[in-house]
């Protein structure tokens, strides 16, 4: 951030009266302007023993396979979020049902969030931002070609929990990179689920 | 937003190309400026029977009680913000458990995220965001003169569950507000806690 986007006046990096950290303050009408992490929410869409997964036509890591997931948007719910980006990007039709993970990442301040959900019919194709989009069973999910973290850990939870026949679950993590360029060093924290 | 915070000139509502959505999108340089919804963590501070609250020294809802909570900010995970904003409103020391709420509120673009959390040690104070911090028992909360609905309906959950005995559980819900300005009508999900 170079200007305002209140007045387009350049705006200087100061920490503000009352508060702790430098934000972006404008010199002319003194707005400051916060940056904050986004919300990616997405969900688990479940045939059968099924599930379906998206893939990519778009960078990044264009031709890999993701769950169907993407930025939340203003005036919807998380919930709204992810049933939206399931339809967008593989043309179907869900029940969002219970969240199941939500990971932290931030390096790149995201929070994604993932629901268990049901596929309500099979009339599914690639949207715009897909190469294809198929149902796989957990023999054959790609684990090789998978685009992001978050979706293997996630999934990786979840076929754990079917194995167990375990319900109900959700997790909750932390996906820390390290600064010195390493692979990622991933902490997953397990919600718990007294009930 | 009137101005690109990139290079500084005007920007326009306009769908991008591939999007079906109308974005602020820069007359000069091009860019898109996507806005999103924001992230609110907070806890619920626990010491014995007792939970702790803050009463606000600033707007909105100047002088009302509420659960420690503020926006999720950069480079951190929603634990951490969680307890971040403890130690600022309440300079109070917190173990962060397990995730027990979590709100939204698409009709000011925010995701409310409560977790349960362990108070350690009895050394708190009003931060400068509050007039006053205590330890309220049940039969003690303030509950007319509570700052906000996802608090109430928090709180409302936490005791219900108290009382049951009942433990680990997790609620979603969204608190929808009616667009005639009656009164918010608010529906609480519960999370399906099968495990
Ligand atoms: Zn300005
Ligand atoms: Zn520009």
């Amino acid at each position: 951030m170079k200007y305002c986007s209140d007045c387009g006046a350049p705006v200087g990096l100061r920490i503000p009266q009352g508060d702790n950290r430098e934000r972006h303050v404008c010199d002319l009408c003194g707005t400051i302007h916060y940056q904050n992490p986004k919300v990616v929410v997405g969900c688990i869409p479940e045939w059968e023993d099924k599930i379906l997964l998206c893939r990519r036509a778009i960078q990044p890591r264009h031709g890999l396979w993701t769950l169907p997931a993407g930025f939340m948007e203003r005036g919807e719910t998380t919930r709204e979020g992810a049933a939206r980006e399931t339809l967008e990007e593989a043309n179907a039709r869900v029940e969002i049902g219970a969240l199941y993970s939500l990971f932290n990442l931030p390096h790149i301040d995201q929070v994604y969030m993932l629901f268990r959900a049901r596929l309500l019919d099979l009339d599914f194709s690639p949207g715009e931002e897909s190469l294809e989009v198929r149902l796989f069973a957990e023999s054959e999910i790609p684990w090789d070609v998978l685009a992001f973290q978050t979706i293997r850990e996630t999934l990786d939870l979840y076929f754990k929990d079917r194995r167990r026949g375990r319900q109900g679950a959700m997790y909750s993590g932390d996906i820390i990179r390290a600064l010195d360029g390493e692979q990622p060093r991933v902490h997953v924290t397990i919600h718990e689920d007294q009930a």
